[in-house]
Formats: structure tokens, sequence, C-alpha cells
């Protein structure tokens, strides 16, 4: 009987969607192991690939636009419907108009980026007749919790004097009031569902500014300066729709969009994975496979909150299936994710190098990472020919 | 019954010796496995280690002295003498005089370097009563053919107008004459047996300044200024002793200095693993082990070259056991490796850096790399417990 390996990467941030990881897993593995059948199931979360991935597998329809980006300059956009459903339904990802790939590194600065694009895609899903909106988060480059997006659908965010806010998350420091009679009528006769992490909250220790800020760019002080805007902002909402998101699961995913979908737009929250799993056949697959091969960017002690290594392996362990991730960056705490299914990793590095040298080369590494694993894992099964326990 | 592993690394230059790499090794397996049986020969070659590694193995003893550094500034230096021989058996290392860590990497030109040191030693040797000497070559920052021992055991390497040479292998292109008659005595009495890397010669398109003078320093110039000195330098040596050096095999052994053993000295070369493996216990252990584990700080498409991932992986096809090679950096023709023995390997880095960085951080990254192909190799160990075929 022949292996059967089912891959299920995460895209790699800033280099690999999940289809092209897929791809080059696929290759390495057969390369190892030519008899391998190999399943793929690209994986995404409420990030990158969300809108296009849930297009793709419901055979629904991709809608291209121009938004306004994180930095105020329009950038390319696109939102979806989905295949096959009785409502029509959008698919939206914040990435696709706030996300930190929008964002040259020189510029990055979530004091002033800002989600007003994502409220444009929804507006214009609105305009194109969507009676449910699956929003997902993930990948942002912002930390203005949402308040562009609110901006862009009506919602007035106003300082002292009752003028409008600049954009960007540090402007909420001088949040006043927030008025939502403006907004979009029509917001009130659509379900919005939002895809979120459901690890991140919006407040605190462990709040948004703190967690994700410097990864977005942001100094020490401006985190602290965030931080406290987003305590501001929180509670303006809650003064402005009874609805309090300081400590709510999943209110600080995607720089505190979540906080905005429930307080300001009527929204609910859901973690990421009970979103996509409606859509990716993750279960059967690994039912059907012997061994799973996962991916992401970056493996490390944050995978197991909320990341696709995390949430693959935990699957594939309540299945019985051994799985192997591979990452681009093996990180601090890496051997938490031995306690949530992963069995083994490996890094795609072979050499010292810079980051910027290992994107580029990223999908020729991912590709003799996989053939090495899969050689490291076809040496322990000739070992066990000679009547080893493991 | 449960695993036998054997861990048989090189050392990783300029970090790690041979010892300190198994012993990262075996903590990294037992982390993976701690039921494993671990078998450790730390390998040397004719290099770096060579001598302490024969002496303690031996039980021999260890002579510290100061001789000319291959800068020309003295360096503290050692010898040994073999432990239970019939015969005073001494053992030296030409990386303990004129190795190239002893160059820090801003003054490397191997135009200027000398192996003078080396026949200082050797002089030291025959003081101290050797009836026989174990030469290891290996990781030399010379190129000067040896022409410096030479000189130091009292050999006249002159110039047109009867002057001797300055130290370096560039100053070689002005050599006129060889006059060996003032040459050590003693040494006609005492057997020299080199171990040498047999795929080394010492002129031509393959020759040791071609393949070797860019990883010590050398300019696309200064390599062509060398290949020619090496030229004069054979000729001459052909002229002095009627022997020819220029394409033996082993000759152009360490910069060269092959070339002087059996062409000045009236040594014998012998291809290095002939001369260490009745030193070390590998084949047996081999036997004992189900799975081997090599390790060197580069594996790519030299090490089938005669480095010792290579040779172990020979050996352990021979008896048909796994091997698995862990290396700081993969290189260019790597694969070429699987037709040498290594069924899986594994590069320590985890993320992207330096040089400096890789090598500051080896023991741990070492350590942390056999937990992880170890790791992998269980995830295959418990597949084959499925009843699939490798």
């Amino acid at each position: 009987m022949s292996l059967t390996i089912l891959v299920a990467p995460s895209g790699f941030k800033e280099s690999l969607s999940a289809e092209e990881a897929a791809n080059c897993i696929e290759k390495g593995v057969l390369r190892a192991c030519p008899s391998a059948e190999v399943l793929k199931v690209p994986m995404v979360d409420g990030g990158e690939g969300f809108t296009k991935a849930l297009v793709a597998i419901t055979g629904g329809s991709l809608h291209e636009l121009t938004v306004t980006g994180p930095l105020g300059e329009p950038v390319a956009s696109h939102f979806g419907f989905l295949g096959g459903q009785s409502e029509r339904t959008a698919v939206i990802e914040m990435a696709a108009a706030a996300g930190l790939r929008l964002v040259p590194r020189d510029r990055r600065n979530p004091c002033l980026t800002t989600s007003y694009g994502v409220g444009e895609l929804i507006r214009a899903a609105l305009d194109a007749g969507a009676r449910r909106i699956l929003l997902g988060c993930g990948d942002s480059g912002i930390n203005d919790g949402g308040a562009g997006m609110a901006a862009a659908l009506g919602v007035k965010l106003l300082d002292r004097k009752g003028k409008p806010l600049a954009p960007g998350g540090a402007a909420l420091a001088s949040l006043a009031r927030i008025d939502i009679s403006g907004r979009d009528p029509r917001l009130a006769e659509v379900r919005i569902d939002a895809a979120v992490n459901w690890h991140n909250v919006l407040l605190g220790a462990r709040g948004v500014a703190r967690v994700f800020g410097p990864q977005k760019g942001a100094t020490p002080e401006q985190v602290e300066l965030l931080a406290a805007a987003m305590e501001t902002y929180a509670a303006a909402i809650e003064t402005a729709t009874g609805i309090a998101v300081g400590d709510v699961a999943g209110a600080g995913a995607s720089g505190g969009l979540g906080a905005a979908v429930m307080g300001l737009l009527g929204g609910a929250l859901h973690p990421r994975y009970d979103i996509v799993m409606r859509y990716l056949d993750l279960d059967s697959m690994i039912a059907r496979a012997d061994l799973v091969i996962t991916a992401e960017g970056s493996l490390d002690g944050q995978t197991p909150f909320g990341k696709v290594p995390a949430e693959v392996g935990h699957r594939a362990k309540e299945a019985g299936r051994p799985v192997i991730a591979l990452a681009g960056t093996i990180g601090k705490g890496v051997t938490l994710n031995f306690e949530h299914g992963i069995d083994a990793f490996a890094s795609i590095l072979k050499a010292p190098c810079t980051l910027d040298d290992a994107i580029n080369a990223a999908p020729k590494l991912l590709v003799r990472a996989a053939e090495d694993a899969v050689r490291m894992v076809r040496v322990g099964m000739l070992l066990n020919e000679r009547g080893l326990a493991a």
C-alpha cells in the first residue's frame, strides 16, 4: 500500500498563496516518494486569500474594484459572491483593502493606516445586492479598530468640537463621541458574519495594539498611544450602541476591526475556522490521508493561537494522523506546537540569508523542504521494517 | 526493541569540535526519543582535531609548544604521541600550525601564508624521539605547497640569484632551484605517513590553487598566480629529487603540503580515512546501530569528494544502515549526496540570519536540528505501523 499524503498549507505571507504553497509541497513530496498519492487542501483563515478561495470552492464570482487603501491612496481590491447559496452572500476579506501587504515596509505606521476601504467593499457588496456578508479578518496593516470601515458606512466619529476625526488609530485618542444616526440603513437588513481569530481581544495587556502593533511597524511609544486610543474608542462604542467590546473574544481581530463589526455594524463574530471549514473539505481529506503536511511562513509560540498549522494539527490529531509542519522561519516558543498536534517540523532555510532572500527563494526552498521532510519520514519507515518501536 | 543511533559527525569549522557536535546531536536525539541508545564516534579527517582525537583514543600524550603561524607570527600549537604503539609514533596536524582558523578573515591571503610552523612541529617531534610521524592534512590556510615546512627542516628554496625565497605561495613563482643537501638527516630514518584528501591534486584545472584558493581568501588574479607558482615548484621538486608530484593523488592536499611530504621529505601519502579508521571504531559501531546521523558545517556538491558525511555514508551503506546528515549550510549540488549513502539531510538553520549568527548559535541549533530530524523519523516509524510501504 502506498502513502497518501494530505498537503494543507497556509499561504506564506508576502511570497506564496496557499495554493502555490500546496503545489510546491506536492512537488517535493513526489520527488521523495513518487508513488505517494497527494491530496491538497490550500488552507485559508480569514486573511489573504479568503475571498478567492471561497469563491473558487463554491463556484462563485469575483468583483474587482478600486478602494481607499490603508495609506489613504487608491488600491486595486476585490470582493466576491459565493456560488450555490440560497441567500445572496458576499465574501469580503479585509486584507484586500487594509492588509499589511498594501503598506510598503518603510511606511508602516499603524497610527495612521485606515480600514476605510473595507467599508467601501461592504458598501459595494450592498450595492450589488448582498443579503449576507462573510467578512474575513486577518493579515491587517491597520490598528484603527475598524473606525475607518465604520466611517465609510456613514458612522461619524467626532472629537470634542464635533469635528470628524482624521483617519488612523492614533486619532481615536481624541474621540469624544460616535454618532450612528447616519449609518447605511441597509446594514440593518443584512447579516454580517466575520471570521476572526478568536484569541484576539481589543484591550489590555494582550490587546491588539500590544500584541500586533510592533509587527505592523509601531514603535513602543506608538503601541502605548494606540492601546490608550483603543480604550477611548471602546468606551465611546459602548456609549453609542450599548455594546461592550473591550474583552470580547475576536473583537481585537484585524487591528480591532472585530470591535466595529459587532459594536457599530451589528454583525456577529465567529472563530474563523468555524466559517471556513464549512467550505473546505479538510476533515474528510484528513480521514483519507496517512500523513498530513501543513505549512506557514512562520511557526512559533504564537502558532497555537489560531494559526493554520495548529488548526490542521488539532483536526489531524483527532483523527489520529501524524502532522509535519514546514515553515520559512522557526521562532521562539515553537515547541509549544508539539502540544497542538504537530509531530515534527522543519524550516525551509538551507543557508544563512536575509529575510528578503528567503522570501524570494520561498517556492524553491519549499519544494526542497518537502522533499527533505519526506526523505526523513522514509528513513523512519525503513527503520520500522527492522522491527523497532517508534 | 528500542532504537540504537550512531552519531558520527565531523566538527563544524570555526564553531564546534567533532566531540562537541556529537554531544549536541546526542542531546537532541534523546529529547526526541528518550529510549534511544546513542553511540558516538566523533569523526576526524586529517584536519582540525586530528591530533587530539588520536591521542585521546590511544591514551597518548599531548605536547604544547609555540611555532611560527601562517602569518609569520608565533602561535600556540601542539603535537602528540600515540599511546600503546610498539614504535614511538608522533601525531601532528598541519592545521595546528598553518590552519585557516589561525588567519583572521581580514588577513586571508594564501599568496603570503606559510606552512613553516608545520616543519617546526615535525622538528619538535623528532627532537622528542619520534620514529614514525602521522601527519594529518586538512583545514589549511596556506597555498605554499609545503615549501615553508620543508624550509623549516633544512631544505633550501632559492631564486635565480641563489637567495632564499620569502615565505608564501606567491614567492614560489621566483623559485629557481631546490637544495636538499641541508635537510634534517633524521628524516631519512623516520617514516612519515600523511593522511590526505585523496581527491586533491597540485596542478591543473582541479589543482589546489584553483579549487581551494578562493576559500582561503585569494582573488581570481592571486589564484592564477598561485597556480603558476605551483607549476614552477613541481618542476623544481622533480629536478631536485626526481619525484613527480604534479598529478599525484593527494599531493595537492592542504595547500600542496602533500607535494612536499612526498617530494621533499620522503614521506608517503594515504587517503586520510585509511589512516584515521585504524583508530576510530566506526565500522563496528555502524554494525551495532539501526540509524546513523552524521554532520558537517556544510553539505554540498563537494561533500562526496572526501568529506566526513560521505565517508560515513559509504560505510553505513555497505552495512545497509540509513544515514541522516545535518549541516549548518546546505549548498549547491547537495543532492549528489543521495548517491553517496546519505538518505536524508537537514539544515540546522531556523530563521534568516548571518553566517556569524549561525556560527555563534551552532550548538543550540544542532541540538534542535537533531531533535527535529529524529521527530521526522519517528513520524515515519509510526506510519509504518499502519502497514505502509516506505
